[in-house]
């Protein structure tokens, strides 16, 4: 995605060549390919390098939008292909927030004149913006987690949380994707643990369900509540005082809107209940299902444009 | 694991306390959990303090070894806390292989009179060698992976390479594991790809499938070569090579030998197609499934000892 704008970025900050190292999720962002040892050399001029095993080579020339691919046979080998491709090169970007010291140290011994320059804001604030082509992806993978979560609520004859989560996960698995993160069926008590992770019986009460898929590369994250057995008055109620917040969360989301300001809107909505909402009200979602990018929650300083995409996800967890 | 003989090693370093953070592999093998934002202090005197979420303070308190935790609310609170812990520290132990380059350079803000020392070989030395109840972990993880296999080849009668993932990934999921690394099932010509990844129909010939799981948080790795159709002479004869060479490979993996000889015996074992062999012969297993060590590849500077879990995986592509 945007490599092009990328390239003028970093040609803007005089930053001759940026380097992306194995499992950062910019490589799968550019190169569309996540792969097992790799790196990704994007030059501001020149055409992007991938440096990769010579068992990726193959995948890499089939599936990766950066075709231009050296490999290599032994581990150090991978090094001085890289120092070939950063020949000429002065100022180097990295990513700080995924280069580990040891590869950074690496980078430092390659080229003893390098000067390095951190691009991790550059590359947040360019991936916080989706393409069309992005936004059909992460919406495909919504419309399709949300398919899965009405058949297993509309067929719901689960004993246990276990097998609400396998049925789930089979499903996203039938569709060639994955969980894109630690699937959460909560019953009963259970259900007011936003992380919870156990295997309780499904008992009368809410259950809540949080599940995601990350489908051709991009992620969805749904919860959904539902109630098992006949809901009280009052938990009628706190249900709908819930959908009411995220509701008018949803209605005030906006380009210009801080990120502080939407979470307040839905917390307030909360009214007495406010405090046991404990934790923000959303994310970036992308081909990260924590997408690069600034939290909804109090005390962000980021501000909502058109071309985000973020989850609105309120709680009362009591 | 072996949190007790970790101290020492740290206390014979003259390192002070050492800091593992997020996604660090060692915190779920010293704490025996994952946890999605957190901090593990291990300092060589005092017990274990966990720096986690609020969300996450409660599983911290049911599943984890290491039971002192103190919860933060927002994120910058982290930073307090671990400066709280931190304090009368001097020497602070570090994973480099881990520790992202954003991570550290907040380490050396919190503290300008902190030394660094790099754990990282001290820490693989350490997890190379498996206790008895680790051990028994990964027998498991292997036991139940070879039966998922047994039960996938026995009643084989897919039409495409997916239908095969699909079958090996629900049985993992239906025992509440995870594949520990993206399932290969690759037939026809496709068989001769070690890093195989798309979804062909099953034709006549070798298919191999590779396979893993993590269960109750430790790893397995298997693969296996099966024939659709009637093999030819010359395909058994090139089976058996491979088996040969396999099993030249167990039968010399003793206490003392070095990763290097080991691979070597397997490689020479294929006589004319030892060419073919495209990569290492194998890896240590544990938590992850390329686990902390030395490969055991050409070139490997490693020597096995009694105690360490490897893979054996030779190989004809072709």
């Amino acid at each position: 995605m945007r490599l092009g704008e990328f390239q003028k970025i970093l040609d803007d900050q005089g930053i001759d060549a940026c380097v992306f190292l194995d499992t950062d999720p910019n490589i799968p962002y550019f190169a569309g390919i996540e792969l097992e040892r790799c790196i990704l050399i994007v030059p501001s001029e020149s055409e992007p390098v991938f440096i990769v095993s010579r068992l990726e080579a193959e995948r890499v020339l089939n599936n990766s939008r950066v075709k231009n691919a050296e490999s290599f046979e032994r581990s150090y080998e991978r090094e001085s292909l890289l120092a070939k491709h950063l020949k000429g090169s002065k100022v180097i970007g990295i990513n700080k927030d995924c280069i580990t010291t040891r590869d950074y140290e690496a980078l430092q011994a390659i080229g003893r004149g390098f000067i390095f320059a951190d691009v991790s804001d550059s590359v947040s604030s360019l991936r916080q913006i989706k393409t069309p082509e992005e936004a059909e992806k992460i919406r495909e993978s919504c419309r399709l987690t949300d398919r899965i979560i009405e058949k297993c609520i509309s067929s719901f004859d689960f004993k246990t949380e276990l097998e609400v989560k396998n049925f789930l996960e089979f499903e996203a698995i039938k569709l060639g994707s994955r969980p894109s993160f630690d699937t959460i069926a909560a019953s009963g008590k259970n259900a007011s643990m936003p992380h919870y992770s156990g295997n309780g019986k499904i008992e009368t009460g809410f259950c809540v369900i949080d599940f995601g898929i990350r489908h051709n590369g991009y992620c969805s994250d749904l919860s959904r509540t539902i109630y098992i057995g006949n809901p009280s008055k009052k938990e009628r109620e706190l249900y709908e005082l819930v959908k009411k917040s995220q509701q008018a969360a949803i209605d005030s989301a906006r380009d210009g809107i801080t990120a502080e300001e939407l979470d307040s809107i839905a917390r307030n909505a909360l009214g007495e209940h406010k405090n046991a909402f404990i934790h923000g009200l959303g994310h970036h979602i992308g081909i990260q299902v924590h997408d690069s990018g600034f939290r909804i929650s109090p005390g962000s300083k980021g501000v909502l444009k058109e071309g985000m995409f973020i989850t609105i996800e309120p709680g009362i967890y009591q």
